[in-house]
């Protein structure tokens, strides 16, 4: 099989690293990888930020909620919502930028960012790296952005930590390919079955790894999804400029 | 330099593709690879409906005003934010779904569909095969969700075009790479400059193409982000129970 999909296929995520630091050639061939990415009409509304320094790395982890292999990993990248940039361009054009204000703006940058993301993942595996991506960091996006000094029109999205990886991890399971996969009209049929077979292979992989705080797929969902999550996401962002509110 | 590196580091889009089908060996391949893209703690809220169907094609190419490339291309592939699935997982669990009603929730599916749209790209071109990313879609979202049926708690956020490439284009410049990659804080400095270079080395490379149409890049922002630009995104996302208002 070809090389690219046979790394594709085998996603995983690494939450322990090495002491080995990532060279900057490697670093940069990846984020040129991530640059080529492409964007709703080529507006190129992404940008990231390299964090390496460790006291900053630390303060990330804090803002995250106390994710240590933020502190651990020797690369952290914040993937950013950069409406400021496209505004220099739609100033020169002679108007005054409102996407940030629409529901479309916020969703386009926000697929956006998951290209960049992904893109990011991506690379870094097809290096040797391990890495895993971030929406701790959404916990206190005030904090994130007073750290990053992010002006106005911009907004932290999602980061990824990167370096070597200590551990091989067995492959997660996902839910069954019929849950993912739908041919011409969306068809839900097999979904509940899915998510019985499902929550009980993931108990497996739970034992496997000898996680005892496991849970099935369903009480974690839903432990998170009966909530809104991150509240503070739609002030701050808000007070950014990214109203997101037509 | 690694074979995945350089793959993504020479993206391109294709807008003309040849009358030869994707075998589904093929497509089962790249769909396998976005169905392990990793997702916000581990919810897999995204699916993706596989058309093929010419006359299906022929509306989604109307729907998404009138690209000629959908109607050509033998696949399209709408990728679906999908709290429907989680739904009946988080009501497994005894719990009422709520996270749809978060900014959020919206960003999280927004990147995860972000990031299973790129795997999808990157793996189609792997397999040798040329495609295009379409936002389009979200012109006229009722539309689309009437032809697909598409339940409550589903939203169609954007599409891809992919098949045989029957032309092969030059690489697209981006914006200098100084207003992607920051170091540590964000910085703005060379922004302006940068837009000043790119807008003529866009110009050169619509010359390039032949493309008498083509803009400035800084006018062709302005003209689409000085407005809404698919005003239907937020109305449709409410009525489908995404309200994205908390």
């Amino acid at each position: 099989m070809n090389e690219t999909i046979e790394l594709m296929q085998a996603h995983k995520s690494t939450r322990s690293y090495t002491e080995q630091p990532v060279s900057e050639q490697m670093l940069n061939e990846i984020i040129h990888a991530a640059w080529r990415s492409p964007s709703s009409i080529n507006a190129q509304e992404i940008s990231v930020v390299v964090v390496r320094d460790p006291v900053r790395r630390a303060r990330i982890s804090e803002i995250a909620g106390g994710q240590p292999w933020i502190a651990q990993a020797p690369v952290f990248i914040v993937v950013i919502v950069d409406f400021n940039k496209t505004r220099i361009g739609v100033e020169k054009a002679g108007y005054t930028q409102t996407i940030q204000e629409s529901m479309e703006g916020f969703g386009v940058a926000a697929v956006d960012a998951g290209i960049v993301l992904g893109n990011l993942m991506t690379a870094a595996r097809a290096q040797g790296l391990g890495m895993v991506p971030i929406g701790g960091i959404r916990r206190d996006p005030q904090a994130l952005i007073d750290l990053l000094e992010l002006p106005p029109f911009t907004f932290p999205l999602v980061g990824m930590c990167m370096g070597h990886a200590a551990v091989d991890m067995p492959l997660k399971p996902r839910l069954d390919i019929s849950t993912f996969r739908h041919n011409e009209r969306y068809n839900a049929t097999s979904y509940a079955a899915a998510v019985d077979t499902y929550d009980e292979e993931i108990m497996k992989y739970w034992q496997q790894l000898g996680r005892s705080d496991g849970l099935p797929w369903s009480t974690n969902v839903g432990n998170v999804f009966k909530s809104l999550y991150f509240p503070e996401v739609r002030p701050v962002a808000a007070k950014q400029g990214l109203l997101n509110d037509k």
